[in-house]
């Protein structure tokens, strides 16, 4: 498969970037993702379906609480992303200085972000390196009335040593789901 | 759940507007769908999560065959959503008067559209009334430089009488979900 072929029109099948959030027994983190679908044709009962890869522990805590937070980000919101989406939960509590709440569900609903929605999980789907959360919204609102940040636009304004840390990041992360995306267990 | 809380929000969460395709003992079908996300950061082993609903045809040839094509429209394709996209294949030969090949899963490649990826099943998850499949793209290609069509968009081109045409049929469809979203087997 060339990628080059698909790449295109593969840049409009990503989300904007948003907080993913979840607690369990006290561990509050957040972790930046770009995998996020609507899921539901019925308005009064939204869903989502959000892509968390199993190496992150946000991951591990939707996985026990049965629950997550999706806190999608304003556009000038880039330093957050440096904040939570370039080191991992287990290394340092990366909430510590951001101002949050627990909503419904526990899930850390950051006070500060475009639009957030609290879910709890319904379904999931294992895909080998990442698993695919149906969440069931059971709260939201809009905080905000500026644009979503994409990452066509953040990858632009990042500053240029976030951007190397960045390639390095993901260039081991997609060893890692190399590995694993093909070690599917099917319908769980 | 206050829908309009987080309407605005919700409207980044669709896909551009796709004709899903498949393929089944000789009985060739494509519907329209919005809700299509990327499902790997892998570059050479692209994938995606399709969402479709129980009540379509297509639905259950991409259960049989374990495969589908998505066939991404130009924003000039007005005409082929009303044509794939407002009846069932099982009342009409839907792609009838549509040049199609067989992709490389035998799920019909559009020979009009903004690009396609044709995709193997590997794994799917039930959301009660409706499937998220996600696929491994096996093939694909872009045939045009036009932008997507989105949803929005058409919506104010598409004709007063579609509209009518359209307000009907998911009405019908949404009170249809809303019987059926709670019944959810896990892991399947």
């Amino acid at each position: 498969m060339d990628y080059d072929k698909i790449h295109a029109v593969m840049g409009y099948l990503w989300s904007p970037l948003a907080a993913v959030s979840a607690s369990w027994q006290g561990k509050d983190n957040a972790q930046i993702a770009v995998a996020i679908a609507a899921a539901s044709i019925v308005p009064d009962r939204p869903r989502l379906i959000v892509q968390l890869y199993k190496t992150n522990l946000t991951h591990d805590l939707v996985v026990k609480s049965k629950s997550f937070a999706v806190n999608f980000l304003r556009k000038d919101q880039v330093e957050l992303v440096h904040e939570l989406g370039f080191s991992s939960g287990r290394d340092r509590d990366k909430l510590a200085s951001i101002p949050y709440r627990a909503g419904p569900t526990r899930s850390p609903i950051l006070k500060e972000c475009l639009a957030y929605m609290d879910c709890r999980v319904v379904n999931a789907m294992d895909g080998g390196d990442m698993t695919a959360f149906l969440g069931e919204v059971v709260d939201g609102d809009t905080l905000s009335e500026a644009e979503p940040l994409f990452w066509h636009h953040l990858r632009t304004v990042m500053p240029q040593a976030w951007v190397q840390e960045w390639d390095t990041k993901i260039k081991r992360e997609i060893e890692i789901s190399r590995e694993r995306m093909g070690k599917i267990r099917w319908g769980a």
